[in-house]
């Protein structure tokens, strides 16, 4: 190596000895003809020391440093002066007296300092991806992402499993979001699709007999982007045959206590708690609550019905809901102005006409329509919401799907401003018993919940015909500070139910054939009971590293146009590559 | 778990105990009555005996049971009289006596047997993968492919390498190869290109001081495929900062005696066995060649140049070579019929007019020519190839390149023929300092050896100008059993120095800057020296399991014609999804 030392390794007990070090220049002072900079690598940060005493060659040298050359220094470690350390530093104890010193590169004026007092734009740190590469945090997210794939591979590996590469050239079965395709140049007019997941192929390893299968798995979605997603992805694949759901959470709640023993360095408690999807929607109006804090949602439904306040009574006469929060000790936090409009705003966003709110002031309720609630009424409601002096309570009426979505949003944004839990909790727990279907007004039909490929809970087989929307699947996620963190189900394992399930989503069986013929096929010649699950590894690293752009933890993102801004992709490309791949670029419109 | 154990846990020492398998029926049989089933799953198999005097429903179910069905069973496990045991099974020393059966999933009756008597042919195997998988070869290959990989992250990540995962949607930048294309839908005209290989992203991570780089990366070729290609393949691929190419060759050192722990139990010696391009291609003839046996090429200059025989005497005064190998003991393996024509056409396909033999018979060469030849000169020849009785020594007269390439081929055709070495030996060795360019005859330009970022041996750098084929290149390959099994280089950190080797292939500045801007931007910011390597990991999986075909280490591979016959890749696809991607299928020509 051209170095003896990394720049975090060297402490007191180094002192005296002879190290080359080599890094970037982090920082560049002149302290009275005495020249000091920060070296910096990955393993972290030394001051070196170049006396005004030193070979007249290297202190020219070390005069012209700037950020960012690249240089590898020898000399002998000594003490800091008691005065002079640097607590903040693992290296802060000593500092490297420079024999030697040689330039391996030289940078231009960067855009922007990896360690600068303030970060640019992220256009020009994307642009500049392997300078930010450089700054520490960036640095500590693919570490982490290291760690964590490393750790879910040990696991993994401990109980049997083996990774397995499903195919990044697939067959298109657009369900969802839009395949990306790559045209063939051998099979003219054909295309291949990129998987947005290895769903079917590890479906197929389980009838190939391969028992226990996991895959750190590309996946692509040309859809538009959210803020946190990315049109390629990776998740953490699971596929378990001859098991019951049981067996598939156990093993789940196995790899979150190793992913956060590895992330955190803490036991977590298991089983992982365990919602069913009726439960969460009751009480926290979202199949993926953050479960950091309560704030439960309560039904008034009897106070309701009696009150004199119209919009409550109306929409109970209609069959809706009037459902309501407590956000404790806030009755003085927000203002009127912001509770008329800002929040009024929010539960619009989500269908809500409005929203109704009381303060709990001298063991009443105080608003402006207080005067419709009766004392009885007052102190009903009080009592289900738990209100005490100075807490304020806050009501949606309307369906149950709009006053579940509404108070969701509501509550997510009373328990942030409220710092109603700990930012850096991992709060993880299972919600089970999806839905199987949800009915799609818009094209008359019955949509998968997650997929076409979730068994259904034995007991509900019953309403299959009859009532599918009351049928569940034996399906699962597991959510963590208010994110879908993961996504999975027992698949059918019998050709006749899959057709039966294909039916009811209205995929006719030459449909069906001629997308997912080979599954079908595969599940006639001996499939065995399966099921399986798949993690977000983007969204699990953010997650522990207590990050909120998704962009942060993986090396080269895109944007949410899609560009990746440091290389230029997508671009142009020769028309000899199109004309070799038949096609041809469309008339702009 | 469906099952308390599986099928290849049973020992004599459960017997007595009350167990459930789960698994495919392997073969099943019935004598006088009573049937046998071979239950089968990933981990073994187990007899199972359903007796006349069970319960008349499972002895009728049992009676039912054919090939692949999948099923549950329960019962006692006894141990199988001394006489009826099965050496060749793990579980042969017990049975199960079943009490209890499950149909779990029926069988079609499958297109083959996974472990019947003969294979079909290829084509049907691939379509129905999932029964192909379940043969124990192809377990066997996809377990050591989970172990190889595993034991390579494993030791990558005890020397603190980080596995960082490099964009599959990228930037074409053809060089080599085509790219695969993918449109994309939200930049009209644009295209994503999927990676041949990560390097310039893995050269970007060294710039941003990720230090340390490793990943197992799928790489894309859209080429004619071989019969060992396949259009999408795995890489172990690696980067160094900081480093010098001994540090690098060390590294992999400890790889490959990491990985043939893990495959063949087995401690290798190190450093392996460290060969020059020259050195190679003046004793084997190939930059590749297999070093499981020896019959290394020797030059006969001195004595071709002044016998008799005009072949030898013309081919030396036009500058040419005469060079020869000794099939030790092969004198009477060959008949002149295939001496004449077999080895003739061979060696004509590299080019060469013909091959010229001598059998030492009597302590004298024995030929159709030998009579050109003086008795010294004889002996000359017998010496130089250490020629015993019986030995057939065999010669081309050409260029240093059409000897080189003729007698390589030859050697590897004896050398398999005459049973040379062990087929199971792993033979690993570098071959180091491969030529930087090669002169492109048809281009008039010099052509990248390994490719356009290698560096230069520094002693060679004065030759850059005058006469760049004699520059070495920074490069080594990994060479196994006649393969290249890995190549790498250090690579250039200097933007000036990359750009005059751009120069060298002609590659101008404008056009530099529209493919690899975005590197040599990067080279500008603070590049530390690095350097890396990539192994072919399919390659390696085929290696240590002995298999000569790629696709059966690969668990859904593409036949030649690029096509995944059981899933129909590539496809039609809907008009709709054209129009999105604002591309069209030209017309048939």
């Amino acid at each position: 190596m051209l170095r003896t030392h990394t720049c975090g390794d060297l402490r007191r007990t180094h002192v005296g000895q002879t190290v080359t070090l080599c890094g970037w220049v982090d920082k560049y002072r002149d302290h009275r003809g005495i020249v000091f900079i920060d070296l910096r690598d990955r393993y972290g940060k030394t001051q070196i020391k170049f006396n005004l005493s030193d070979d007249s060659d290297i202190q020219k040298t070390a005069w012209d440093l700037r950020y960012e050359d690249v240089v590898q220094v020898t000399g002998e470690v000594v003490e800091r002066p008691a005065d002079m350390t640097n607590p903040k530093l693992a290296t802060g104890e000593i500092e490297l007296r420079a024999k030697d010193l040689v330039v391996l590169n030289k940078s231009k004026t960067p855009p922007f300092e990896p360690e600068g007092q303030s970060l640019p734009n992220e256009e020009l740190r994307l642009k500049y991806r392997f300078i930010d590469l450089r700054r520490p945090e960036l640095q500590k997210a693919m570490i982490m992402r290291h760690k964590l794939t490393k750790a879910t591979r040990d696991y993994f590996d401990s109980l049997g499993f083996l990774e397995v590469e499903t195919p990044i050239l697939g067959r298109s079965t657009p369900e969802g979001a839009r395949d990306y395709l790559v045209p063939s140049r051998v099979h003219q007019g054909s295309f291949y699709a990129l998987p947005q997941s290895p769903q079917l192929y590890k479906q197929l390893l389980m009838v190939g007999g391969l028992d226990r299968y996991v895959q750190i798995a590309r996946c692509f979605r040309d859809e538009d982007l959210r803020a946190d997603r990315q049109p390629e992805f990776t998740q953490i694949d699971v596929e378990m045959a001859f098991i019951t759901r049981e067996d598939l959470l156990q093993v789940i709640d196995g790899l979150v206590a190793a992913m956060t023993k590895a992330m955190r360095g803490i036991d977590i408690k298991l089983p992982l708690p365990r919602y069913t999807y009726n439960d969460v929607m009751e009480r926290f109006g979202s199949d993926k609550p953050d479960l950091r804090f309560g704030m439960e949602l309560v039904d008034i439904k009897d106070v309701a019905e009696k009150c004199e306040f119209g919009v409550f009574k109306q929409t109970i006469a209609n069959g809706g809901r009037v459902r309501g929060i407590n956000a404790k000790g806030a009755a003085d936090k927000y203002s009127r102005r912001i509770l008329d409009n800002d929040m009024k705003n929010l539960v619009a966003d989500y269908g809500a006409k409005g929203i109704a709110y009381f303060k709990v002031t001298g063991g009443k309720l105080d608003s402006s329509i207080a005067k419709f609630f009766t004392e009885e009424q007052q102190q009903a409601i009080i009592a289900k919401l738990n209100g005490e002096e100075g807490d304020l309570l806050l009501f949606v009426a309307d369906t149950n799907k709009v006053t579940s979505a509404a108070l969701s949003a509501l509550r997510s944004r009373l328990g942030r401003e409220l710092q109603l839990y700990d930012p850096a909790e991992i709060n993880v727990a299972w919600v089970l018993d999806f839905p199987l279907v949800t009915w799609n007004a818009d094209e008359n039909r019955w949509d998968a919940e997650h997929h076409p490929f979730c068994s259904v809970v034995p007991e509900d087989e019953q309403y299959f015909d009859t009532d599918p929307g009351r049928v569940r699947a034996s399906s699962y996620d597991l959510i963590c500070n208010g994110y879908e963190a993961a996504s999975g189900s027992i698949r059918i394992h019998d050709p006749v139910m899959q057709q039966k399930v294909f039916d009811l989503l209205k995929i006719n069986a030459e449909e069906a054939e001629k997308r997912f013929g080979f599954l079908l096929e595969a599940l006639r010649y001996g499939a065995p009971p399966h099921g399986g699950i798949a993690l977000g590894l983007d969204r699990w690293v953010m997650l522990y590293a207590g990050y909120d752009n998704i962009r942060d933890v993986i090396a080269f993102p895109k944007t949410q146009k899609a560009s990746d801004l440091l290389t230029g992709a997508p671009s142009e490309v020769d028309t000899r590559q199109l004309r070799d791949l038949h096609i041809a670029i469309s008339e702009r419109k």
